[in-house]
């Protein structure tokens, strides 16, 4: 296996993340599939211990989960006039299946609003079938042209949630529900901090009313949208003729939500925390919370250490990386670039002396431990780790958001942010949700990536662009 | 939600089957996607359920998770020459993608052997990578002809095991050793005795030097391939020139394994225990053990009934079934239908006694209970469950597996034999590993379902076909 450098920050924010997720065993470009990607081992497993997550949050909230088909003929997409117009240019199509022509083809979900409303028509009939709460754990694809590992495949593997529901009301809480557990999985598993917020118009999902996201700021200062979360209204209702009779006995469509996350969100934990040595992972996400590397160079030391070492890893649950013909340097290297929070360390003297060394991941401290406290004092730093990790990215967040009042302000401060110098900002500016509005930050090459759903700064003010009033700042920033 | 009756088995066993699964809210044909079905809510359940089952027993043996690409370059199919022959007529082309036509089509995975092969290539160079361990859960695509839920459709969910080696007697242990975890579910989980064999030269995977396999008996007699497991020898490493450099220093081809378990064991579930009410499920894999039913006429009744209902469903782990404008019966056939192990009922005349009723789905017993002994009378009742449909089950199967030692006599049972009927039998006859061989049983629409890899019966003897010496006799049967 490669032992590669990683590529500092400082030098090039990209080719940093490259290395990180590729020498932390995370993933690896495909190449023979364009822009699909390998998901490694570790990498997967951070992904199933993400899905638990989100996954036992859903179910205690009502959903259940199902599966539907891969494939969707062609013409359901065109059922919703945006929906299509969004996707088209994406799509992968299937014209020759079982060594014929299809005489429809079909495409690979690129998201399965489509399909869910032909099912829906089928499995709903009255308010009684309503609220309708399903998720499905799949496989996505959209053609894009410019892919980064996690960040953006044209595989990617997703959680999405379908849910139709006899009110607008109930619709919308619903798809605010989902935000909170988006943020609370984000802010408190992730230790990655976000803002939640509604899309503007012109950015919101191709076929919903209204679109909710969560947005985070990765270490380079440029946001990533973490998770989505759509107001559908009536439009898929309409579009696949999902009628319902009410409790009044009436007919109406009914309303939709939709929402996601994906194997994104596992690009936004690397570039939240790990650092120039390789990847940083929270201990939540951590698939091993910690390893412990036998020290020895004798044979009469070797079965000493290594009862000792077997005795302890049993007691505190790690595991122990007894590998022969690798030195001690070489095993603390390969944990450290994989992530590993803790790893313990214990050589001759500290079987004698009765203590144990417990490194930590993130800050590099070494502290010798008495082997009797090992066990506490190791949930504790895992904790402390946990926390740390959050404000850290907390801090950044904040000192990296700022204030403008002018057009002028926010080209100024966003001219000069690019990707590879990781020199980003959120700048919180008065903004109308208007196209044209959207439009005007195109062209310093950012995005407005929400309108917060709470007051974060000060208040209503007057929009930059057009003069109008406006309830509250939005947030500008270059995106992933 | 419609309430259609279920079809009896000895009227018609396919036509009960699929009416066992769609009233059962297991999964429904998806219809405009040819072949594909929507596994619904209960049949994602279990699939939950036996995906845990087989995940942990996989990551205890040393295996790890990855997730590959869900398209493949057609080329790569065409590097081996057996796997090309047997998936070529069943594949799902995707030749357009972002708009335009692709320069090479890609093909959705039938089984992912030959991207693995591509990247165990990157992976492996020396006996110290080995033995590399990896498996994945996804969705592949097989265009069927004749398609049935679960058993057979065009898309499926399954787990894929890829495994390399040094050397072919530790590529041998490993597909044993898969072989016996899915046994073990089999029988110790699903409730469904298997027998283990080896697949005859005309019946392995395309592509394999062996292929091992357990295989089932469903209520109809019929033979159920439910898990595979293949020693690909250095087939797929020549093809995709997987060498690694040996601990003495030389170059050699891998030796590989593959082996899947796919969402056609819910098929095979459903039809090993079920009834003519509905859907049974062993508990073990039931989402969930227990509902119960209150039952109250008068609103004097009702707030007793329901505190007593939730104080002991809340103790036992059950789920209270307190849905309004719903009678008790609609409610007991609901959860009949859903395959819900154990309903406990609870009336005022329990809750003056202090007892409750248990009904158990299976049998169809029922038995007052005294509360304070519910928790552990519930368990008891589960355990019973699990054991007594493993022994029914293994009883069907011993009392029609015959002997037969003449080709006449094989085919004068078989004959006889039609899926409809469901009276299906196994027949143990002594038979040749020989293309001709398999040829012979075709006529009668059976097939060598597999050599056992343990003597079941009486040891060598003579073939029918052939006239030669065999070791044991072989498992003959019509099959899903």
């Amino acid at each position: 296996m490669a032992q590669s450098p990683i590529t500092p920050r400082g030098e090039d924010f990209a080719a940093w993340y490259q290395d990180v997720v590729i020498q932390g065993d995370m993933a690896e470009p495909a190449e023979i599939v364009k822009g699909c990607m390998v998901i490694k081992p570790n990498g997967y497993a951070v992904w199933e211990l993400l899905q638990r997550e989100f996954d036992d949050r859903f179910k205690a909230t009502g959903h259940q989960n199902i599966y539907l088909p891969l494939l969707i003929p062609q013409s359901f997409l065109q059922k919703e006039a945006e929906h299509v117009e969004g996707f088209s240019p994406e799509l992968a199509v299937v014209t020759i299946a079982g060594g014929k022509p299809l005489e429809e083809p079909y495409v690979i979900r690129p998201t399965s609003e489509t399909i869910v409303g032909h099912f829906f028509a089928k499995w709903i009939q009255s308010w009684r079938d309503l609220p309708l709460l399903l998720n499905q754990w799949a496989n996505v694809m959209r053609w894009e042209l410019r892919t980064r590992l996690f960040l953006r495949t044209t595989e990617f593997l997703w959680q999405e949630g379908h849910t139709a529901h006899a009110t607008h009301d109930d619709a919308l809480d619903e798809v605010l529900r989902i935000l909170d557990i988006y943020a609370d999985v984000a802010e408190n598993v992730m230790a990655m901090p976000v803002i939640k917020g509604r899309k503007t118009q012109s950015e919101k999902f191709a076929g919903a009313v209204s679109s909710f996201a969560i947005e985070a700021m990765m270490q380079s200062g440029l946001a990533l949208q973490a998770g989505t979360s759509h107001d559908l209204g009536q439009n898929f209702g309409r579009a696949f003729n999902v009628q319902f009779q009410t409790s009044e006995g009436t007919l109406d469509y009914v309303w939709q939500t939709s929402w996601g996350v994906s194997t994104r969100l596992i690009g936004g934990l690397v570039m939240s925390h790990s650092d120039d040595k390789g990847l940083v992972l929270p201990p939540k996400l951590a698939p091993i919370k910690a390893v412990l590397v036998p020290i020895y160079r004798k044979d009469e030391e070797k079965a000493q250490v290594l009862e000792t070492a077997h005795r302890i890893a049993k007691e505190v649950g790690a595991k122990v990386d007894d590998r022969e013909g690798q030195t001690p340097g070489a095993k603390f290297f390969h944990w450290e670039r994989r992530g590993v929070p803790v790893v313990l360390e214990l050589g001759p003297r500290d079987v004698a002396s009765g203590k144990i060394v417990l490194k930590r991941r993130d800050t590099g401290s070494k502290e010798p431990v008495p082997q009797s406290e090992i066990n506490c004092m190791l949930n504790d730093t895992l904790d402390r780790m946990q926390t740390d990790l959050y404000k850290k990215a907390k801090d950044q967040l904040k000192s990296r958001t700022v204030l403008a009042n002018s057009i002028e302000e926010v080209e100024g401060i966003l001219n000069e942010v690019t990707a590879e110098k990781g020199n980003g900002k959120f700048v919180m500016a008065h903004v109308k949700d208007d196209p044209a509005c959207d439009a005007r930050m195109k062209e310093f090459k950012a995005t407005i990536r929400c309108i917060p759903t709470q007051d974060e700064y000060d208040g209503p003010g007057k929009c930059i662009v057009t003069g109008e009033n406006v309830d509250r700042r939005v947030v500008i920033a270059k995106a992933y």
